[in-house]
């Protein structure tokens, strides 16, 4: 079970290829004395754990949000001008500048691609079926469309599964726990944003029941990462640009300003992306921060919009600024009464009800997959199924749907199918399925009331709602937020048409353009439960900020219904995957647990100057694979805890090694060069593996001074701090270690984030998840 | 002069009644090792400083946003259940639903009275205008207008001056201390809320230039600390509710939730009132309690809207999400172009110049203030003046105009003044005099090009720039937002007006409301200097989004261009009251001061078991008035510090003599009631001061055992800590003390707000501010 989990993994590729499960750094804290803690409910369990949820993974790092103050630091930043740091603070603006840019290129040419490319697919099956309408023989027909599906949705799956496997799926629970400080391998890549862009439009041209949203989102941190870095390791260049920002600190910042971007370019919603990225990224606000966000997010909606104008010939007509569009809703026809408040929030109620099973159908789906579906070609197959499943099904609802609308002269139907409807009439079903998602929902947000029956809106949500929940979690680059939409659009325009027609003067309130996006918001809150965000996000893409209140109810109560039962769905996903993630509290019954508790020991601690040979063979301890160790002055051969004198890191002592910084050699080569932090970022962030250091026999006895290097004032905690304390201090400033000392200042435990993630609540009370080396 | 600066400082009140300013507890530090190391600049100037802005007063008290955490408060929390912990955080909801309720409503009644009572006011005039144009002698409707507004005026003078000064101005510089962590007295009391409501009533329908948003945001949070204290000190009330909010943490909470709230109602824009909270306020960022805090913004602007439907006998129309409205702008002539962007920035620049010029008058104008009009009764005359001066100016104005425009059917003026123009016609320069000041911005953004002439304009925006740089700071309840966006929206259509005529298809794009627009954002960007959230209300205002991008730039071209100059002008007042606030970052260049320079010491320190006489000598010692009191344990007679047990404060210790919780009548009287959290909140917020706490000579020979009620896990810094570093430990976390204690972790200092605030980047690099007692 624990292989399987790990085949499937988000960092299952770095399993696969050698030995990076044992050689990967773990965070410090060592488990022997772990499990003599946890007596009662864990020992004695089967090996084989049934739900891995209840798990957290010691494979994923912690990024370093603390600055490392060491001498090497503060004399750069002590020798630095105050102009050198309005210098810095024009390139932060600059890159932010790019970020925004490109991540908009990027949404305009996922958009331009899909809809030429989708435009030339709908175009051939519609002729196709209007040729065989006439002369009999649709299943040809349908054998072609699911056909071409299938075969677009291999190529997305194919360069999925067997390239980039951290490349599926919206890519917003590995955003989110980048945000929250975890690292997660390989999410911010070249080559993983490469397989994004051409899996998103693969899976939206193959008709799948996905949106383009999602994605745009990991796209934009990782071009993020990239641009602010000012080199790809994937391409092995270096431009010598931003060399200052080669640290988590910074990194982290761009990244939040990318993944607003994304959202921004996504639903042309600025505002919406820089609160996402507060929302899912923030600890410490800070005001500059938040204003080179917001200025990104404009940036990239701005660039979208522009480009789009020029495309769709009409320049300076910016009114694409998003990936999705709503259609602008009238002032006139928005207008709600206080009477309709009470409607609103039972729809929320039902969208959060509906939000529950989608996600708990998806994790039992999940957990299927975990199990069964696990070799790439596998994956691959399943995703061409569901395409073709989805094209039949579709096919089928049209077939024997008889919806058929007049065909007004301004008609709005891109493809309208007439099948076998009379002349100068189109078939209703088919301006759901036999379209984009993302028109569908504009159709169902716009079109006049009368255009749909109450029919067809039921079976189009109970469908799609099945295909919806099937596609979530396949080997593709798709995003759930427009099926989220589109399902309940579908079912807030039933409920619209259906309580206009139950009261006498109900057509003049109850517009159902109006209702689908009451329930459109509704469905979407069920799923993923984002709450202040998404309400910001909803009113940005409607452009109008008068359905404020109603969207915020109905967020609202889509939420706590929704939690009644079951989590959203990225945290879902999330927690499949054992992340140790940080939520914004520690839980509020947690006041009885304290730092002593909490904390792991003993520590494994170094002194401040040390043997080469110690130091080799403690980053070398596989069993341990310790991350920060506390530097102290220990009277040799005592087995006291000592005092603390710093913190320094694995990836710190590497570079150290691999630059011979050995007190002896310094004394015999006198002009040798001093270390410089220029080292240190040239390593960062895929510092080598201790293996590949050579340390030679004669140098292991050598001595290393670790005083200039060691951050000399690491945050501590009495053991007395309660756990909401620490978590508190933890979370707030974004660490990765926090060493517990006593009275007398010395070392007596490290808090590491799994320390902190490990105490949930569940359903009796606080619970403590298992760690596991998976 | 420091006698004259607390005279008209906002806290003068309590100077003067008695002997508070001794009285109230200070920060803690002692003053005599701080001028020692003060050597160079300080030491030997005269007693009297030029400008009392380089000084940073000791007179404000921190807010204690970090919570106490002893055994009592452990135990309380310990002993909840997880449902006691949710129903904390619904009656969390419902306090921020009530403070969104009663905000609108306050925003509310301001607006129906301000419009009743303006309507008569102009009504009359008007009418007395009328008479007069006709018979001549129009001197006498001068006089009318004057003394009419003179009057009106003075009323609001009055009230503000003798009774609650603190309720003067905006109240915006004292909310951003507040919500920064400064305690300013008296700010948050409901006294200081009626005085408020009426002042700004009459200074708006006196005809002053002044607005009544900005003390919205005061409102908000005077009724947020009402309502979420479930008791009025004021009234002698005490509701037995909410009491697990008394205390500085939950406080703060729900006042930042008011202002939000305060924002929303002002300008309809509850986001933009979420960010304005986050962006003055906020230092850790919680997802839950943004929440909340939209939630009663979106409460607020919804029950204003809702009851100004009904006064407007519109009821369910909520096309009035705030106080300001500036019109809808329609979604096709909003469109700008490209090119036109050089063009925003230019007139961006040009906002941050004028702000800047405003900001210097207005700072030269309020240091005079400080020294010459410091009585109520001049200050009462002074407003006067203005209010005589404004009517004046703006008759003569009128008087002199020769602007007519022809009264079109569907006009939109309230009160079309014919005076000398042709039947028919009505003088456009009234429009911009004779109107509120909202009314007036709406014309300048909705009128149809061609209704006002450029010399009008121009000649409007000289006169009202320094009607409304005077009127600032007044001893009267007013906002800068509408002036300053009067001012901008009126050169800003200037130019659009200039723009048009100087190209030959200008008239094509150069609208001249959306000039209008800009212009008004760019010179209230350029004196207020927000950022973010003044983007998101000017966007939210216009309920469109088209123009998100030109007005963030706008405002950030007026932020650096004002920037170059001087601060924005509430940063200017609030560094004229020498508050000590702490910014977002500590000075970029401060990275070679420690906490070993920048900390108080020697620090006031307690035993864990202290007796009574020198706990009363302690705290009754004026020359230090220290706050806070690390506990310690200490060998008697050794002058060498001693390790850190916990920390208590002077509030805690107050309580505990109020209560003679001594070691000794806790052994002769074992049924005696323990001393509860329920004691330490009913004395919140105003704790008695020490003189009136009597302690008899056979008590100060008692014992008192603090380690029940010290918080036992005090934040720690080690000596060498960089300041950045400490800057940012204290300012996530909302700390008021922090203990710095040496490689042993005994006590070597005490880092408060003043240490940190004291550093600031100057002209010439890193500044020290002077500590004073003022």
């Amino acid at each position: 079970m624990a292989n399987i989990t790990k085949k499937v993994s988000w960092s299952s590729r770095a399993d696969e290829s050698g030995s990076a499960g044992e050689g990967t750094p773990l965070l410090n804290g060592s488990e022997q004395p772990r499990h003599s803690r946890q007596q009662d409910s864990l020992r004695g369990q089967p090996k084989e754990i049934p739900h891995n949820e209840k798990l957290l993974s010691l494979k994923y790092e912690s990024l370093d949000y603390d600055n490392i103050e060491n001498q090497l630091f503060l004399e750069e930043e002590r020798r630095m001008s105050y102009m050198g740091f309005r210098c810095l603070e024009i390139s932060r603006w600059v890159v932010c500048g790019l970020i925004g840019f490109l991540t908009g290129l990027i949404a305009c040419f996922i958009d331009i691609v899909v809809e030429q490319l989708a435009g030339m697919k709908y175009q051939v099956v519609k002729e196709n079926i209007e040729k065989f309408t006439e002369v009999g023989g649709l299943s040809i027909s349908l054998l072609l469309w699911a056909v071409l599906n299938s075969a677009i949705v291999m190529v997305g799956a194919i360069i999925v599964a067997f390239f980039e496997p951290i490349a599926a799926g919206s890519g917003i629970p590995q955003i989110k726990c980048y945000l929250n400080g975890v690292k997660i391998p390989r999410v911010v890549r070249l080559k993983t944003l490469v397989v994004k862009v051409c899996g998103v439009i693969c899976s939206v041209v193959g008709g799948l029941a996905v949106g383009k949203e999602g994605p745009m989102i990991h796209s934009g941190a990782v071009v993020a990462a990239g641009v602010s870095q000012g080199r790809s390791t994937s391409l092995k260049r270096d431009f010598k640009i931003f060399e200052y920002f080669r640290r988590d600190t910074e990194k982290r910042d761009f990244v939040s300003a990318g993944a607003a971007a994304g959202v921004s370019a996504a639903f042309g919603a600025p505002v919406g992306g820089v609160l996402f990225s507060l929302e899912e990224g923030a600890s410490f606000w800070n005001q500059m921060l938040t204003w080179r966000i917001f200025f990104a997010s404009m940036i990239s909606t701005f660039t979208l919009n522009f480009f789009l104008s020029i495309y769709h010939r009409k320049p300076g007509d910016l009114s694409n600024p998003g990936l999705i569009n709503f259609g602008r809703f009238q002032s006139d026809s928005v207008v709600y009464n206080l009477y309709e408040i009470p409607l609103f929030i039972a729809m929320g109620a039902i969208g959060g009800l509906l939000g529950a099973l989608f996600n708990v159908l998806n994790y039992w789906l999940t957990i299927f997959r975990i199990r069964y579906v696990h070799r790439p070609c596998l994956q691959v197959m399943e995703a061409m199924l569901v395409a073709g499943v989805t094209a039949t099904v579709s096919f089928t609802m049209i077939y024997f749907s008889n919806d058929c609308q007049p065909l007004g002269p301004e008609h709005t139907e891109e493809y309208p199918l007439q099948l076998f409807c009379a002349d100068g009439e189109y078939n209703s079903m088919a301006t759901a399925f036999f379209n984009t998602p993302e028109r569908s929902v504009r159709s169902l947000f716009h079109n006049q009331p009368g255009t749909y029956n109450p029919l067809t809106l039921g079976l189009f949500t109970l469908t799609y709602f099945f295909l919806a929940c099937w596609t979530y979690g396949l080997a593709v680059s798709a995003g759930v937020f427009i099926p989220s939409l589109l399902i309940g659009a579908a079912w807030g325009r039933l409920c619209g048409i259906l309580l206009a027609s139950s009261t006498s003067t109900g057509s003049i309130w109850a517009d159902p353009g109006k209702y689908a996006l009451i329930g459109a918001a509704a469905q979407l809150g069920g799923i993923v439960r984002m709450t202040l965000s998404l309400t910001v996000i909803m009113v940005e893409a409607t452009g109008n900020v008068t359905y404020g209140l109603p969207i915020m109810l109905v967020l609202m109560t889509a939420k706590i219904v929704g939690d009644y039962f079951v989590e959203g769905l990225y945290d879902i996903h999330i927690k499949l995957q054992s992340v140790p993630f940080l939520h914004w509290e520690a839980p509020a019954t947690s006041h009885w647990l304290t730092a002593r508790e909490v904390m792991s020991s003993p520590v494994t601690c170094l002194n401040r100057i040390e043997k080469v040979g110690t130091i080799v063979d403690t980053l070398s301890n596989t069993s341990t694979n310790h991350n920060g160790f506390p530097v102290v002055v220990q009277v040799s051969g005592s087995d006291e805890p000592a005092k603390l004198y710093g913190l320094i890191l694995r990836s710190q002592l590497i570079v150290l090694l691999k630059h011979k910084v050995f007190v002896e050699l310094a004394r015999s080569r006198l002009t040798h060069r001093k270390l410089q932090l220029k080292d240190f970022r040239d390593a960062y962030p895929r510092f080598p593996p201790i293996q590949s250091i050579h340390v030679s026999q004669d140098e292991r006895e050598c001595m290393m001074d670790l005083t200039e290097f060691m951050n000399a004032t690491p945050y501590t905690v009495p053991q007395e701090t309660s756990l909401p304390r620490v978590f508190k201090l933890f979370r707030a400033l974004g660490l990765r270690h926090l060493v517990v000392v006593d009275d007398e200042n010395r070392v007596v435990g490290l808090v590491t984030r799994k320390d902190l993630a490990r105490y949930h609540l569940g359903k009796h009370g606080l619970e403590e998840l298992q760690l596991a080396q998976t």
